[in-house]
């Protein structure tokens, strides 16, 4: 047996483009409920309460939203130059940057999905000041938020004309395990779920529906501690003015209870809850084949048709 | 930076030992709600509902109760025959067992603390029959159950009496991670909370009150898949016959949110749901120290005395 | 001002007609969860292990679904006796019949909808035996239960030609009070939520999709403790190869947390959690009148169309 | 068959005397969450969110802690003028006043338990201001809000040297429905719980501990949605530095979810959920009266000792 690889450990942080910037920065203050905790060059830096690194959403002035990079820590600097060659040795070249306010230096590549990734080790853990020290010492800030109260960075869903061949060097590069995918009836596979440890996803990639296409984003998502919380935001989300594009419902695939919504920029910014957990090494991938087993809420709830239209940037 | 090991994947599975075996199989069974699949030798071997391996727990017949032992699943058989190297050289002796029902060969030793515990990596995954199979493909069985209706294996807490003695080992030799530890004013650690990768805890190690025994449970646990499931549980065991000992009410080490019963056996049982995910690779361990931090519910609820004095198997 | 009447107390049971009696019993005991109490003349008394009368709905063998009747319990017998003369006062002919398993001599009358109605007071209450006690003296059965586990008949939706008539002759003649209807512009009301005391509903009547058709209902709805009960029942209704129709979700009139099902005879069930209380003696009905006011959901969920159109009987 | 009166409607307001006004004040709009609406003559007017009345708490600086008053709408004029002649019928004599903010003139009066009470019927309802609108029309306000975001007035509880004696005169003459009390064997009656409608209890009345003292208050009840909420209530508390004195739990009478803080002028305030609800006209009252099912709270937790000892004022 080929051993698994645990060199990546988390889904580290996020760029998103916005064309509307300070209405983009008060929806993940005041609405989701995100801290700002430093701003420059263009650029917001925030974090969620439950995080543990100083930031996690980077939130960047531009002429059109979409994914600016996605960055993922290693799990040692030792694992991060071994990712790296990896990554060389398949063809994906990047370069060495010298980070950015959070994090040390980092290897900046483009996924072949066209996306900009990043592998980094070196952080900047959160210290909490007395008026944010939560009560409890393993938890890096009281739990008191605004609005949605997003809790923690969860995921990200990227959209790729190749799944497989994205996600094949997702996980030989990288160690991302293949959890599920989707292989509709005579189509190539349209969806993957990957994830590096326990959880049921850390990175979904599903298919582009513009050819020659790449590197959109289709959504972000932030976890909530249950679904109450989901059902709590959809009421805030209602109240607030945002309107919610999908859900609260539970995902077919992760299990996990979701809701989306648009933030003012355009990308799509999920609030999720839950998913099952995966413990074993050996876990065999489920493949997701029939239109009875493909559909994508567990429950039976139709997707609506922006779900697989709208990503960002949006086409002209 | 020394690397982190994640070589050994999660806790297999627990034997329990009873002195009333019929009446501590129907409590597993009808309450705790776990299925039997199979019984032979004097033992029951169960599962719930959401563990992916064949079988989760051994429930055996015995003059008194405690734990027959406990098992950790390795990432592959390569970290199998690493991880015995280590116990090794460090005089941890064991030896090579042919496996159990459910799983193949296993290395037993004697923890530091007093348990028998087994590092094994065969195992057999559950498949369901047309009776008991999930409408999900990517959860093992149905969720339809019966009582509390206990979703998976969760963590052991087992007593020892030198606590930073037994996690050093378990740490070093196995990959285990020390998440939080107790050390009161004055006083010697009294308890370390670790983990494999992302749980809070999947072994919980505190202080043997009574000085010279070895080998106690203090509990195992099983998870449900949210809090109104734990409350839910507080009144079907109530419903049921089978007295609360302590809570629901929240952890503050782990945050978990719990609820205890003594199976008719007297081992403890727990009913768990939650706990904050741990992402970092270089998590510094939280120390708890002070009363005011040192408390061991979130919310103030004070510990029955039972709580520290309790465990199996019960001294004459 | 004029008083408000407090003659009814609540919708005391509910008679169910199924072509597929067999399946349609499995399916409230198995699926819903309700028990058994007493069956004989083709018909089945069930119960849900909160309510506090020994049955609450009559469940009859018939060539086609639909509402056998539906029955209020008054607050006293002079209540009862000044509620028969307000209806015969207003033109409501009915008679006064023997009574039947669980309840004494009632007035059944036809409704200005077409259904069959009873007002009735005296009743026998639940006296759970042995097994079936809950160890709560003021719960009237162990919670313990099957299934989705429905705790307490809540609400009633028939359909009427003449939404306004319908409800006035309720609310004149029999104390309801209207609470909340719609009026989407330009077109008649085409909703009304009435309740007796603090709930949001007891009675719902929307209009009939078929010129000319009388007596249809829309739904029966059952009640669980909380919104976490009902996603519960959501995955136990697919577990349990029961498709949903509609929700969980939140409706926007009563602010009550819902999902849809078919029983095998097609009669159409929610499982219900919350809606809002309403302690004004004196509330101004809530008129909804706007696109945006007048969705059917809370949060935006579209209504599936067999949701406007299905109704039993079934049309040929 | 004597007939049920349902002549009040509901806990109308409160108000609670403190010694330290500013700090209560901070807690009930910071923490508790309410809105002030008011301020005058050394009184602040509050009000939840989703409370229909414009105000239900009045908070007076004091010398000390207490209850001032508490008032009760009646469900008419005319039932207000039959609600006081009962009253004076059994010698209970009071006076009419003015009004107050938020209600017009009203019965003041002296209950045999010695707190001040009040019936009256006009009442100004709460016209949300465009920004504090729901996007629900049924609902008096956004459910926006800060800290424990009370939701709701539910329940008072007075002490009282004469329980039965109590609550027979609130019965009796103001239509009271006794629910639930408690006789210890070889003692009077303990605890009385009374309703007016389809709640648990809108009144408590306990027993004053401390012989020939009258007109304490044990504690002012607002509700939240469901147990989620009281569960975040525990961490928000501790997280803004409010001590738990008792819960979260289940209460064996009423079955409500609880949690009890003291506000900083002294007075209990609790965070409550759910209650079974009653809809049988002729509710046969719970008694509870051995150990086992006499304990306070449903899961077995003990009751702290402050619970049955403090009350406001706090004595000398």
């Amino acid at each position: 047996m080929t051993e698994p690889l645990y060199e990546l450990a988390h889904l580290g942080h996020a760029e998103l483009l916005t064309p509307v910037y300070d209405r983009s920065l008060a929806f993940f203050t005041e609405v989701y409920g995100l801290d700002l905790v430093h701003e420059s060059g263009g650029s917001a830096y925030l974090r969620a309460w439950g995080d543990h690194d100083l930031t996690t959403l980077k939130l960047t002035a531009a002429d059109r939203a979409g994914l600016g990079h996605v960055a993922w820590r290693a799990v040692s600097p030792q694992a991060l130059t071994r990712r790296v060659a990896a990554l060389e040795e398949r063809g994906v070249e990047g370069e060495w940057i010298d980070g950015d306010f959070g994090h040390g230096k980092a290897y900046s590549f483009i996924a072949p999905s066209g996306q900009r990734m990043e592998l980094y080790f070196e952080t900047e853990k959160y210290r909490a000041p007395a008026g944010k020290a939560s009560y409890l010492p393993n938890q890096p800030q009281s739990s008191v938020a605004r609005g949605v109260g997003a809790a923690r960075i969860d995921h990200i869903n990227v959209l790729a004309n190749d799944v497989p061949g994205t996600r094949e060097v997702m996980c030989e590069a990288l160690g991302f395990k293949l959890r599920e995918h989707l292989i509709p009836p005579g189509q190539p596979e349209v969806g993957a779920w990957l994830s590096l440890m326990n959880k049921a996803h850390d990175l979904a990639i599903t298919r582009e529906p513009v050819p020659g296409v790449t590197g959109r984003l289709h959504h972000l998502a932030y976890a909530v501690e249950n679904r109450e919380d989901v059902l709590r935001a959809a009421d805030i989300f209602c109240e607030l003015g945002v309107e919610i594009e999908f859900g609260p419902a539970k995902h077919s695939r992760t299990q996990g209870f979701f809701l989306y919504v648009l933030e003012p920029g355009g990308n799509r910014i999920e609030v999720f809850s839950g998913g099952f957990h995966i413990f074993a090494p050996d876990w065999e991938p489920v493949t997701w084949t029939t239109e009875g087993q493909g559909r994508s809420t567990a429950w039976g709830l139709e997707v609506p048709a922006s779900f697989h239209s709208h990503a960002t940037p949006v086409l002209p």
